[in-house]
């Protein structure tokens, strides 16, 4: 039997890191075989898995320092039918490599989410090169066979599959860098875990639209992990509420906070429990 | 007299739209000259007119779709004396500029937002082109005179000011696309408006952490219009709170309200009293 997982490519990506890592601790090593689906971006990803050409998807959803990834929380609201089956959180230690010494380098390649979460560093020592955004952080290193003075900020993996030089390590401005990645599939069988993860939209022009559904998991000691707030796209100042809570969906206390908060709510998500596992 | 006003560059942005909307109606025609000045990056903008370099900032806080700008909530929270003139919300509507015919367009340059606004358009209309980030619309106007088969996505104004073709008009996926932007000073004067702008740190780990927080407000019928969390940097899973509120930071209810919040928090920060202004 072989499980198909889809995740944000080329390969090396911290997506196929992760990717790997869950088909390593929960598949079988001889029934389950693993095709790893790398996808050029997370939108591509996530329609995959929703239209179920994959048996599973491995998205980041949130960054320690650049926070959420928005099209992971717009997409998981769009697209019905995805449940969460665990959550995974992954160290980042970004590199920079090149092919090229370090004083030549006039353009730097990668994710914009890398880009940013090395900012500092790369105004510090390397002030005036252009900086270029990537669907991923190994997309960028294709980049380097054909530009001789261009750099990319990848992970050590990537730099040992591509075989291209580090030039620095460890390069990210905050050193506690960890991105969290959700384990997606589009079974509508529930899921059982710590957390559970639930978005709602809220009737327009409500005072303390947002105050009422928190009440509903405070009275009950649950408490909230995560809190964040999307445009819902109708207009300026409406907005989807995502929230990350520790308890499991079919326990007492947030089942009935649930059915309380359904009053509360406009439109309400739930998009399954799962653990929390530290890679 | 002269007022200097900071804003992301070069000129044809967004965010000169919202300065030169801004100095045309709140600065005396003859007695203050307005200078616009174009910075390469938002975060460059903030840093000068938190060194005093200019008497004014007019950055991008949100849209309507694609949501907050990270870099500029995340700046205000570390440089401590910009306050919150006034907000002006501007519609958005993006167009398709080149030189080229649209059949032969290989590559599109835009800022990331513009990019992620117009993705449906893109997707359905030319699907195999390359997306490549620039720093701003107008930045990505400059690479058309350097390849003959590229275009980018900027604005009815910029076509007009670089004397670029629009192979297409009103691009965004979503109609009623709308930015809002602060004018910043770096005076530490109380400012006055409708609305108040604060961010808080909340005690690492406190059960409802959040709650109490908004319990304050909601106690005193104050109603919050957005509701906003950044990772604090220091770990995942510990976030900032930006909150804008309707009322202003001298009443009495707002006043006794950041009196009873000054108690959840760990810092509390208050960017000011402003009205918002539709363009």
């Amino acid at each position: 039997m072989s499980i198909s997982i889809a995740h944000l490519g080329p390969s090396g990506t911290y997506s196929e890191q992760a990717a790997v890592a869950y088909a390593s601790m929960f598949l079988h090593p001889i029934q389950e075989e693993t095709i790893l689906c790398p996808y050029p971006s997370i939108a591509k990803t996530l329609k995959a898995i929703s239209l179920g050409q994959v048996d599973l998807a491995v998205v980041p959803v949130e960054n320690s320092i650049e926070g959420s990834v928005a099209i992971t929380l717009d997409m998981l609201w769009q697209l019905d039918n995805l449940r969460i089956k665990l959550a995974l959180v992954l160290p980042i230690a970004h590199s920079l490599l090149s092919n090229a010494q370090i004083a030549t380098i006039e353009t730097i390649y990668s994710h914009p989410q890398a880009l940013a979460q090395c900012q500092g560093w790369l105004e510090q020592h390397l002030p005036t090169v252009r900086l270029i955004a990537t669907n991923s952080t190994t997309e960028a290193l294709q980049k380097l066979d054909q530009e001789s003075k261009a750099g990319a900020i990848s992970s050590p993996h990537a730099a040992q599959l591509y075989d291209v030089p580090i030039l620095a390590s460890s390069i990210n401005d905050y050193p506690d860098n960890c991105t969290r990645f959700w384990v997606l599939s589009s079974s509508v069988q529930p899921t059982y875990g710590s957390h559970t993860s639930l978005a709602f939209s809220t009737k327009a022009n409500v005072p303390g639209a947002l105050f009422k559904p928190l009440q509903v998991f405070a009275q009950r000691n649950i408490n909230l992990s995560r809190l964040e707030s999307r445009p819902s796209k109708r207009s300026l100042g409406d907005y989807l509420f995502f929230i990350d809570l520790e308890g499991d969906a079919t326990s007492l206390a947030v089942q009935s906070a649930i059915y309380e908060l359904i009053c509360y709510t406009e439109t309400l998500k739930i998009f399954g429990s799962y653990d929390v596992l530290l890679l």
